[in-house]
């Protein structure tokens, strides 16, 4: 009912490549188009014009496939950041979520995604040659595999480390657990089982909250 | 903690564009943008491209500001619908909302907005005036003042219908099996072709509040 034609081409056009966007219905597309004709027309023109500039002017960092506009990014051309240890996540928005945390000085190598056969996501598909290159090239001591907790997440953490086993590499993945502020009642059972099988001694926690 | 800066100006950009639009906070816009750059270039481009034609070619109808690629819109073009029953409403996608209830053969009227003092939209803001020469430059028999049940249609229609009074024309409202608050795009087919059907004079609905 909501594919009937609308009376203009060009905003036929624009509802329809907006709808494309994840989570962009036919119907949000609409109310989003007609937002844009009541405002001002130098809205849509800087709109329009950084999405076209976004993709055919985008550039990622040679060495981490962060989301960079020069050759290296801040993170990998900062000379107080420690190339010895390696933080392997999906995408630009993990490395910003462990970058607010304050506790990682290393640096980073971004999949650009996870293998996922259901998907069609096959391990050529996403940075892994790139990764097994760097670790070759130069020494690293530890990879945290800070990857999400799904099947997806799992895969590929679990064939980077049969990848790269044989090279002298401590491997470690973020821990998984009870979020902080959870109240006990509300968490699922698998994630409350595994944190009780991982559990740590009780002085560990103090002793690292405390540094 | 979501305005930091992000390790592109291109994609800064993006995101801030994307940002702007109604209903977009800065996460979904950085979501937005991260499925632009994994897709075909051709896609951001004709998303972009539409967006600008959008705003720079949409023309509206010279009679009712439908939008409309012509000078004249398909309904105002239209030999068949009847140019002596007029209906009024707020934007164009009320205009479709009407024409998928199958129950309306006159032609309409865009005010492109409601009058609303705490928006500062004021009667000359919306496409008024037109209506007023419109109505006294052809035989208009009836007024249907298909407007949202809020405070702002609410003062819109009665705005109209004592601009217009003096002249014959029947003025009705759609009927109240809408509920008070509700958006009329939002109005499924059904409910929104019955109170068509069962219209009232506009005079009658003043007397009914009133008592």
């Amino acid at each position: 009912m909501l594919f009937e034609q609308l009376p203009s081409r060009y905003l036929e056009n624009a509802v329809s490549e907006l709808a494309k966007l994840p989570g962009v219905g036919r119907k949000t597309a609409l109310r989003l188009a007609l937002h844009l004709l009541r405002q001002d027309k130098s809205l849509s023109q800087a709109l329009g014009q950084s999405l076209i500039e976004l993709r055919e002017n985008i550039t990622y960092c040679r060495t981490c496939h962060n989301i960079s506009d020069s050759e290296t990014c801040p993170v990998c051309a900062n000379p107080s950041r420690d190339n010895g240890v390696i933080c392997v996540v999906e995408d630009i928005r993990d490395v910003m979520a462990v970058e607010r945390t304050a506790q990682f000085n290393g640096v980073y190598h971004v999949l650009g995604g996870l293998i996922s056969p259901i998907d069609g996501i096959r391990p050529d598909d996403i940075n892994l040659a790139s990764l097994h290159q760097r670790v070759s090239a130069q020494p690293v001591r530890e990879i945290i595999l800070a990857l999400s907790a799904t099947v997806e997440g799992d895969t590929t953490a679990f064939y980077i480390f049969r990848q790269l086993q044989n090279l002298n590499i401590t491997f470690s993945t973020i821990s998984r657990g009870i979020s902080v502020g959870d109240e006990l009642e509300y968490i699922d059972e698998v994630t409350l089982g595994r944190s009780i099988q991982s559990r740590v001694p009780y002085q560990q926690l103090l002793v690292s909250e405390k540094s």
